[in-house]
């Protein structure tokens, strides 16, 4: 059965979890890790070099402004913050879900991939990601 | 076994399917989404605010612009018109599928997410999904 | 049980290898393909016209153009060379995972889709695909 895991962000970021995953995998099959939300992302992305977070982050900002930049000014849903609408378009530019395979009770990432939560609100939020494991028969 | 459901579209938007998917889900497991071509997508987003979705679109339209627009004139694959390599653009950035966790016989989307087939192209399409349920043992 | 094939690329571009996978679905059920690193991306685009794949390219590269470009000059981690953080960037907007369905052993691709390694890193590489297929019981 599915289960849920809670992730306590405190702004914009990417927060790691790849340690809660180890033991969702069992046997042989797929790990599908999924988010229940619309303004925040899943992401594999190096685990090594903190500078590759820092840098992802600033390009995505770049790429998608807060809707109080001039460059923005189109955008209407903008009612809950200048956060708001950038960060569903972020939501939909990154993924909702991952598929990962696992082998002998072990995700297949790569030795540089770790599994984080993107966070694309400022505000603090605890997001649910839901953990499905499925073994092959 | 895997189904097709078909999505009629009439030109670029998002085109929720989220309650036709509830007839697949059975048991525990995962939900897969596939879409079965490269100019339209897959997208979970926002059900609430219909402004979520035209300002979507009017973001991906200036981060893609047609290839009559100036800034794309280094684009090649033009011969079916100024939508067609642009939505093939859109296709590759946005999701071609979507994993969705199932417990107890239900999708466990948060409650803002809705499942949609963002239509890329301007001419009404006739859009192939496939839908695959499968249990955990 | 997930196997991992090796995908050998010189330079950035799309390497088909949709033959490759026809041997792992059998069934029905699901077929996932996860890509092991985190500088560079699966792709499921048109298999017809090469330009579709040139256009790609062309607009990846001058959305996240090298980190010696003047408009790149906020990045920090360019230690490995001008393609390394426009690498990660790009694995990070384009998939690492794809979830396929299978139908009487043949996987649900449309007519026009081929799926593809996209290689971001200019040197050559020898890059794991981890495959995995799942049967529905």
């Amino acid at each position: 059965m599915a289960e849920v895991i809670d992730i306590e962000t405190s702004g914009p970021g990417l927060y790691e979890f790849t340690g809660r995953l180890a033991s969702f995998a069992k046997g042989d099959g797929v790990l599908t890790v999924f988010v229940r939300h619309t303004s925040c992302s899943l992401l594999i992305q190096e685990n090594a070099d903190p500078e590759v977070q820092s840098d992802l982050l600033a390009f995505f900002n770049r790429l998608v402004p807060p809707s109080d930049d001039p460059s923005m000014s189109y955008l209407t849903h903008t009612y809950e913050g200048p956060d708001d609408m950038p960060a569903h378009i972020k939501a939909a530019m990154l993924p909702v879900s991952l598929s990962i395979p696992v082998t002998g009770g072990r995700l297949m990432l790569g030795t540089w991939q770790g599994v984080y939560l993107f966070e694309h609100r400022r505000r603090p939020h605890t997001r649910q990601v839901a953990v499905a494991m499925i073994q092959a028969v």
